[in-house]
């Protein structure tokens, strides 16, 4: 089937916004890209131009003078309503909060199509706990992208207990048509099925290490070695950032604590935060 | 630092300690394998020919000129006292069974030299567990294989709290010297670094699948593609295979349970055991 989307709104362009952003327009829809101020819309170029620059560098078939094409027919506004309007599809993609994300569906309820489909990249929320913000809880869902997208080129999938089910089949037929593989959940799931799965193996590592086990290496060679994995769980860690790390660690149950004090004590007050700040549990060096 | 361990005894040749003995053997190491009974070293005798077939073709530089050598030296005995003589590392890789595994202990640990060294390769089991029935405590520890031990070439080495470390750092260099990489595990850990990890990790996809969020190959798919991996949790449990599953599993707490009988009624019953059958949670071609 076809998703019958031709106009879509992502809203807000940060990392990963402007990556989906980019992506989808690549593929050749009409693409509204809104951000919050001029500021903020500035920024945003500046990543459309870095993502214009490494795409054709990393995906097969790409050419510099499509990727330079794709920016240029980005629309960039401010507002918020005019963003929406004509969309059949709206991205949800501003910063990680409930109370934000509700006023924001709120605040386009409206001006959107009453036929517009809106999904969330919320990678913390599930659907049923913003739907009655957009005032569309059939026509809303969760549509998840992992950074880097074009490369990391999944998108996970999740309706709400009240999402039409031919609106799931639309969406699952668009992160298709955008060169993604759609990875269906048939129900809610917090973390979906990527943090499902890390949640778990991550704090099994972590525990060996604090429990003095073993060392990190040690650990991320035997995962390595024993199941052909080209990174470790401290590697893994690494790369999330041991910011987002000690966030998530802080956010759980009180055997999670320990582990936020020792990443924020050996780490993070020492500046060491990972791939990011070229030092984390490994060296990193910087480009 | 060197091992200084020239004679080595292996105790039983089923499918891992079969593997054990090749291995320590290429390596030119003076090997005796015991087994229980003629007709068990028969068998032996069959399997270390497969794997002197297969070596060669799976370990780069080794010919099988140096395999068929490495077989005829090996010297077989069902007489425990005369395995154990002259030995100055005796590798006990007898059935996973705490009783066993003492009672074996307890039997050689009269015959064999006092300065000798066991080690277990227990899966299951910590070394304290073992450590009295030896006689030597302090020449005691675990020194733990993995299957297809020539390519998943790691030994995890873990001391009890009783393990002289001039010996578990003797252990290290043995399992360098036989071209293993040695994890070093600084504690008792029950399920050493491996199955410390692939424990929780694996069910997490269980109960993902068992709330019936996703498919086994949703599950997969989107933990080789966010992670780079090249196996899915489903695709090792396949690996693993179903009934080793559904044993930890029912072995497990009330929450393993519900797992346990989803792999019995599904899979088990109807004679999917994953890998090893042709089937399991995927269909493999028999060759």
């Amino acid at each position: 089937m076809s998703s019958s989307f031709n106009q879509v709104t992502v809203l807000g362009a940060g990392v990963l916004g402007a990556q989906i952003s980019f992506q989808i327009a690549y593929r050749g829809f009409e693409v509204t890209t809104y951000e919050v101020s001029d500021a903020a819309l500035k920024q945003a170029r500046q990543r459309f131009k870095g993502i214009a620059a490494v795409y054709p560098t990393e995906v097969e078939g790409a050419t510099a003078a499509a990727a330079q094409e794709t920016v240029e027919r980005i629309r960039f506004t401010t507002q918020l309503a005019s963003a929406v309007q004509g969309a059949d599809l709206v991205i949800e993609a501003v910063p990680e909060s409930l109370e934000l994300k509700r006023d924001v569906f709120a605040r386009i309820a409206a001006s959107a199509p009453p036929a517009a489909v809106f999904v969330t990249n919320s990678s913390t929320l599930v659907p049923s706990e913003l739907m009655d913000s957009t005032g569309r809880p059939d026509r809303f869902l969760a549509l998840h992208f992992a950074n880097h997208i074009w490369v990391n080129n999944m998108a996970e999938v999740m309706s709400s207990p009240n999402t039409d089910p031919r609106v799931y089949q639309r969406v699952l037929a668009f992160a298709k048509d955008i060169g993604m593989v759609p990875i269906e959940l048939h129900k809610e799931q917090r973390g979906y099925i990527v943090n499902s799965l890390l949640g778990p193996f991550l704090m099994a590592a972590a525990d060996l290490l604090l429990r003095g086990v073993a060392e990190p290496n040690t650990i991320d060679t035997t995962w390595r070695i024993a199941t052909g994995a080209p990174k470790g769980p401290f590697e893994l860690f690494d790369i999330i950032g041991l910011r987002t790390a000690y966030a998530v660690a802080s956010a759980g149950g009180p055997d999670r604590q320990a582990w936020a004090n020792y990443l924020k004590r050996n780490y993070i007050d020492q500046g060491k935060l990972g791939v990011e700040s070229g030092e984390g549990f490994y060296i990193y060096p910087m480009s």
